[in-house]
């Protein structure tokens, strides 16, 4: 990582994916030029805080034009390193995990899903997507051996730590953490957490 | 909503669970109070915007001894409007919408999802928890009749728009949205996204 990249806020790389989708979906309608007063439009979100986020990159715009959207995209892409495959692995194939492998499949997206694992034995051998589940005591080769830098944790909070360190000491580098904890990573591994109860709490303060 | 409530940033809306959740927990280990550099250390987070976060709301730090655990969790509590409980529907029964079920009933909080509502014949009578999924037909009424300001939307990307517009119409004013599609609300209604491609995608940047 370099040292501009940690000089750029976290909540401005969240939105990137946003935007890149957004701009997807007008590729997929022919769409060639969009103005940051329409993106605001369309997502929500305020225009000049757009075009501010967009500038930390590069001058993508064009005065009075707008976007070029397909140009745009491929920057995006580039800059969040989804213009090459990133292989992930799931642990914890339960109704959750099931779901995100499902999910996985039906989406157009560089990140994907190219291993199961579970702790228990009923699971092992079911089959999601094209993907057989397999026992935990592959996990940690089958993260060497493919090279597998990020991971999605869906298993119950007792399970997760431990389950974080074996992704860890594999070479892990990324996790999407669903589980209700918070996980001790080393430096230099990032965990982001996605916790239904949060989300709904933060909603609450706004009814 | 008053004018105030407008001006706190809505990340630091969305830090309040995750301090109110760790505070409970230290509250289950009988810790009476905590300073913003353990708090910063346990949560990953810095202590200064630990200490610039909750001085929004009130000068609850202690000199020298910091935060008294019970009293900010009591705080918090308050603040998210969560000292009373908050019902919920859940709209669309699969994969996601049952493991959400799931969680919810394991967990404590304010939030509680209280009627499962699915458009697939062949879901209507499931049970999931205690709860039994209903048919679309009968969403309206049950949010109207039983006062329901917050909903969460799990199905597919197609039916999302009008499930949330019907949601809206029944009076819903917060909406988790996991349907990978930007939803068009009215003034004064307010949804998060959450959406796992876009999570995986920002962790990619850190790659």
């Amino acid at each position: 990582m370099t040292e501009k990249k940690h000089r750029i806020p976290d909540v401005v790389i969240r939105r990137l994916p946003v935007y890149l989708r957004y701009l997807q979906q007008l590729m997929s309608y022919d769409v060639d030029t969009v103005s940051s007063q329409q993106m605001g439009h369309d997502l929500n979100l305020n225009p000049a805080q757009i075009r501010k986020d967009l500038s930390i990159f590069g001058d993508f715009g064009v005065k009075g034009m707008g976007y070029r959207v397909s140009e745009l995209a491929d920057k995006l892409s580039k800059i969040l390193g989804l213009d090459k495959e990133i292989p992930i692995v799931l642990v914890g194939v339960g109704n959750l995990g099931a779901a995100l492998c499902r999910y996985n499949r039906y989406q157009k997206s560089a990140t994907k899903i190219v291993g199961l694992f579970d702790g228990h034995p009923a699971k092992i051998g079911q089959v999601h997507g094209s993907l057989e589940v397999r026992p935990m005591e592959e996990l940690v080769d089958f993260v060497r051996q493919n090279n597998i830098k990020m991971a999605i944790i869906t298993v119950p909070a007792a399970a997760a730590q431990s389950v974080c360190d074996a992704l860890v000491a594999a070479g892990v580098k990324a996790i999407l953490n669903f589980a209700p904890v918070l996980l001790n990573v080393p430096e230099g591994v990032r965990v982001q957490n996605s916790d239904v109860t949060v989300e709904l709490q933060a909603l609450a303060y706004y009814l």
